[in-house]
């Protein structure tokens, strides 16, 4: 259970959210769409940033991995073979007396007798099993044969695709297919604001592989993918990870680790790795009647590949980097009395906006086109922001809520009035630190760099 | 209509895109998914290289326009404002014949009278309206108001954020709102490979102003999006500007253009251009009850901005691109003779691999370990691919056909075996004029890296 001191911080993280524009409700302006959200401009290059990062990681540094980006609507075969259309459902009851639709893993029992968590009613219907997939009709006549399913997760169309890319990309075993996408799941209670929405999107990689090289590669994912956490700012000491025990894992998976972060409101699932066997190709193989089988050269054998899979959810990861960026501390107004700040210390390479730009004063015309000659010099290679509305200190702290790492001033020295030496130089103040130091304009873009790309 | 030759362009087009994992038909080894498609390993980077350079040209690249990134669900109180509900329809008539669900007009008229084009039938039904929109339901409940639509269009989040994007920005007019990302439509006939599609992907830009500046602004973003296909390597002369007439504009449009394109099955739009006035923002304002007024700080008005949308297809783009590279020539063979060659002539900033490296013998290990070590130092700037396999003709060609720009090949001179004044250098050779040229390998992210990003 989460304490109050969480919870309260985690009004505070969904109030900035919305206020500085990372995440809103969707469809807000009528009453929104219960588990849909809106990525705000901020939210927006957050999101990217991560999307960019796992696929420069995952994809383009590797000889392994190529990527695909499949369809959402999905041929009800698919989902028929992968055993979502039978299986993927939660036991729901509803409650006679207030009319909730519940899971059925929610209710709560008092002296051995189950109840509603609302109203506490005790009236409530048996359970039944509800499918957690979106249904749609394809076409123009309404025949059984046109329902599709929007993705219930992106994996299902690399298994699909399993063969076509195997040919055309001419790879050996061990090999992986990456994709980024959305997907959907009609949860029954979504909850924990971006966490478990109904709409989300999935970093997913299928690594393929011989059939005794399966354990190991499940360890060798787990360590990666720990990394790639920690290089995106989450400390390790809030990640945990947990071995999915045996009668908890689904029945085709040898091994399985759920990488955790500890969220204001619990430990959960940021990403699942899963050892999934031979089960998925297997089962389209089978339904499909096209061989999904690989021809290994070296040992002149047949077989259908087994597969490790990463799966990590990019509004989860959002979310844990802004919750691991949250602080609250103290900093210096104008006037050299201290005041509480909020500060997102987002990881430089992560945060939406790399370097924000302020000229003095606004109503000073040099500094003023100092300030956007900076801007210019250094946009092609970062985000940047130019402001110069109130005291340079409010300006700094609109920064430091939302994770800018560095923030640069023109002032009067740079005009060279009063040293000549500093002349083009600036200053260049730390979010984190809070440091100013003197740099001269025409090293700026090399400091800052290799810092946040 | 396109003649026999367009036709055989185009299907040698799609059997490339489908032979070389550009594009798969979504489900296919179960008969596929009419209207959806997958993309594969080159597919998705071409795509994202497109998509980011929209996004660098749109977003980054200037202070007047921020991003989001909406929910693909949307509550139909969105979509009833917006007029979509009501009116986002084609009339559809069904053959009783052959069965065939037909738009209406794509029947054929024979003597006067309507004929069905499959089957020639001539007992066909009353037109009636379909809507476009694919519905599902949202939660537990089958009741009408757990309807969900999946958006028609990107706009339309933008518009119902307006609010909320403009309070956190603080932008003043004009300004823009721009968004990637999915939306769908259930066309009766999808059609022209992934051009006419039921799943798509827009680029949209909401540029908002005050009322006298729409029709500049309309010819200011007209222009602005000309030079961006240019940009990718669209030739202007397969462009063409369609003044749309005001009877075929949607009724609250002052003026639309319509940016064409020469495929090889007709003439299509590629974006269109709008000046689409006050009508959504004053439409989502009436529907609920929510001031989307902006204040004008200088004239101290609060009015209801206008809009210009410049709005592209993704995936129209992607099709344009390929269709424009797509070449036939000739080229020498490993044995000096002629052949003919398949060459994607892409622009290099769209080519989904940069640059490949080839060491000339794959049985040599120095040559081997110094074309991986090019692959490590080309890797952190740009997408490479290492080829041994073959001989050095076969390699290119095979590169020629995907459109990566540029080939190295690592051999004996390199490693200094013949002339020392050679170590250290490789031959680089470009796609297009076939030349090849010596380079010194520490020069090579030099001459590339402005070349392809």
């Amino acid at each position: 259970m989460s304490t109050p001191t969480d919870a309260q911080r985690m009004e505070k993280i969904v109030s900035l959210c919305k206020r500085r524009g990372f995440i809103f409700q969707s469809s807000e302006i009528y009453g929104g769409l219960n588990g849909a959200w809106d990525y705000g401009p901020l939210g927006v290059e957050l999101k990217r940033n991560l999307k960019n990062y796992w696929w420069r990681v995952m994809v383009h540094e590797r000889d392994d991995v190529v990527g695909m980006d499949g369809a959402i609507l999905t041929h009800p075969a698919v989902l028929k073979a992968s055993g979502h259309v039978e299986g993927f459902s939660d036991p729901m009851v509803d409650c006679r007396t207030c009319k909730a639709h519940l899971r059925a893993d929610q209710l709560v029992e008092k002296k051995g007798v189950k109840q509603c968590p609302n109203c506490g009613g005790k009236d409530l219907t048996e359970a039944r099993q509800f499918n957690l997939m979106f249904e749609t009709h394809v076409g123009a006549s309404a025949e059984e044969s046109s329902i599709a399913y929007l993705r219930p997760e992106t994996a299902q169309s690399i298994f699909v695709q399993f063969k076509n890319i195997l040919e055309m990309s001419r790879k050996k075993l061990p090999f992986g297919i990456a994709q980024i996408g959305k997907a959907f799941r009609n949860e029954i209670n979504p909850r924990n604001f971006t966490f478990r929405s109904r709409e989300f999107e999935q970093m997913e990689l299928e690594y393929f592989c011989r059939p005794e090289q399966g354990m190991d590669l499940l360890e060798y994912w787990k360590e990666e993918r720990l990394k790639f956490y920690e290089n995106i700012g989450i400390a390790s000491a809030k990640l945990h990870v947990l071995n999915v025990p045996d009668a908890e894992r689904a029945f085709y998976s040898k091994g399985t680790y759920d990488i955790e972060y500890e969220f204001p409101f619990g430990r959960q699932e940021l990403e699942g790795v899963a050892y999934r066997t031979d089960y998925d190709l297997s089962q389209h193989q089978k339904a499909s009647g096209k061989s999904l089988e690989y021809f290994d050269e070296e040992t002149r054998e047949k077989f259908v590949p087994h597969v490790v899979e990463p799966s990590a959810g990019v509004d989860r990861t959002v979310l844990a980097m802004i919750c691991e960026a949250y602080a609250e501390d103290e900093a210096p107004n104008d006037k050299g009395q201290m005041e509480s700040r909020v500060v997102l210390r987002l990881h430089p390479r992560m945060a939406p906006i790399k370097c924000a730009i302020f000229p003095l004063l606004k109503n000073k015309e040099p500094l003023v086109a100092k300030a956007k000659e900076v801007v210019a010099l250094l946009r092609p290679q970062m985000t940047v922001f130019y402001d110069e509305t109130g005291a340079i200190g409010r300006r700094y702290r609109r920064q430091d809520e939302i994770g800018t790492p560095f923030g640069v001033t023109v002032d009067f020295e740079t005009l060279g009035e009063r040293d000549p030496a500093l002349r083009d130089t600036v200053t260049l103040r730390d979010r984190d630190s809070m440091q100013q130091e003197r740099v001269a304009i025409k090293d700026l873009a090399g400091r800052l760099v290799s810092r946040v790309v």
